[in-house]
């Protein structure tokens, strides 16, 4: 099976995460500057999250442009990194609307852990199917970006223990690691144009 | 007619149920883990649903990889089997909200029922287009995995009137049949990939 | 400029505006049969617009098959009728909500009226790019079709002021007259396999 | 990497984000012509984003079919656009539940600039990566469309402080300029119909 499907699925899931994140700013009922300062924190945790999304729709992407087939194992893979990413707009409400306390603070950083994770076993599940030697198990490589999120992100989360905001300042580190695209991956595919 | 619109108006229809379903869980007003208790039926529902609607996907997906054109008649099947989907957020937060009560349950699994015959029915409309001796067909063949489904899901529409939670293990014992791809369809495909 | 992109971005939005009507039907309170019966009005009105919705996505699938190119005036014929779809969702509601009375129907066919015509004229947008002689002309044909569902909906409208059920039923004859997906083109590409 | 998927992806968004901002015009109580009366402004404040996001999608369109390939600077700058687009819904609700009063008229405006300039990046970007002789490179010019919508943007704001309207009806100006889909473009690639 071609990939073509895989990634136009995922892309209407993952507009629709990105887009739905916006109806938690609920419209304020004063026409006042000051009736947006409750907002603040709602738009500071929906910024994140945007962004969040946006690096794994940038990764997904990469990731996709170097594979060339998907199987039944590659397509669960992508629907359980989906599940993760649907939670993030739930809990980004959450946590803004509580103004960053621990406990939301904390789900919002496992659900980003539990997205990781999938991200990494989708990325797997394709490897085992491309082959070891492939373009993408190159550029894939051993994954120390991901595995430093992971520990960021469980860092962060002991530190909301002491103070949420220090615990959430870990994600937007993990957020600016992830900003620039993987360019390992775009790398080695400008190395073998042939493989597009 | 080629098969590409069908799938990606499918795919977007599908990519929507599954991920507005999660505004149904509404964010709570407090902050602490409690605050979240009274959710985690929504949540187990929202679990449920979204593996369904995964598996539809997933075999979708399959089924349209091993057609070649649609007619009038497919796109209405199609339209047809995406009307019983659109019903599951609807159900899915009317079950969870009342923690899987009777009715809530009998109402989800008659979905479920309809939304697997109008699957059938769309597999028929299909192989009558590309003929009995199709790869798809021969895929499809007596489609006993369906016809066990709609007899698990009748089975725990009537376990309903003795207790609520029975009834909805029968629905979750069917998602476990159907967890794993229709490789039915996936293996004739890599038998013949010629006419893939 | 080829057909894909608008194709795709109408495919989205009609897949977006046939599933969020879904959101009006609001999760009830209890957990009875009963419970649901206030809903049933809306629910029929749902399944109408389901119906309408699919209709177009039909027939806009069909046209745009019998296409080979847009410009600039087809894109903003396409963002016109996607304008009124879009407001389908809000007159579904208020009209289910209020149980078919008098206005909600009358405002609900006056829309219906500018989809149609709005569908009208992004046909001829897309005959005057392709020429009095292509396909899409030819299947076009006169809109006799078109021309009286118009008709049908503007008695539909004048009947609300006797009884707001007689002229919903009016919209119901439209719909059943267009559920057949438009043969013309069909049959004028299956005549012309080459042109496809 | 290919334009296909970005362009994918910015349907999904942009069709979305043209889409919800239905759900803003709440289903009225009544059932009276009267009872639609407070969504009159609402309404208005529709139409316009309606349009505005119409534009952008238009426009979006001519620059990528005016494009072969994209990287990650582009992506960037694309999820960018995105997101100022994604506040749209937010302050078109707020404007309109407030009846165009000052401070909503001047947050919109601020955001139709914060659009239009990341509009401008996003075609930089891919001007950087196609070349200073590219097509693209040629149609988009000086782009003195861009430049003077963003003095009328400013003057709009400004004007909001004597009376919000009159702001308003700046943005209305400029929708009127842009209604337009971008000729250049569309000129430039009908003199080379090979590059397409």
């Amino acid at each position: 099976m071609k990939t073509g499907r895989l990634e136009a699925f995922s892309d209407g899931v993952i507009a629709i995460i990105i887009t739905i994140m916006v109806l938690e700013m609920k419209v304020p009922k004063g026409d006042s500057l000051n009736s947006l300062k409750p907002l603040i924190p709602v738009f500071i945790s929906y910024v994140l999250s945007f962004i969040n999304i946006g690096i794994y729709w940038n990764n997904h992407h990469h990731m996709l442009s170097a594979s060339t087939s998907v199987n039944g194992k590659v397509l669960w893979a992508n629907i359980h990194l989906l599940f993760w990413l649907s939670l993030i707009p739930f809990l980004t409400g959450w946590m803004g609307e509580n103004h960053f306390s621990k406990w939301p603070v904390i789900l919002y950083g496992i659900n980003l852990i539990m997205a990781g994770t999938a991200y990494t076993l989708l990325a797997k599940a394709l490897i085992q199917l491309h082959g070891k030697n492939s373009t993408l198990a190159d550029a894939f490589g051993k994954d120390w970006k991901g595995k430093i999120s992971i520990i960021i992100y469980a860092a962060g989360i002991c530190l909301c223990f002491i103070n949420a905001w220090l615990g959430f300042s870990m994600y937007v580190v993990v957020a600016g690691i992830w900003f620039i695209p993987d360019r390992r991956i775009e790398k080695k595919l400008t190395e073998q144009p042939a493989n597009e």
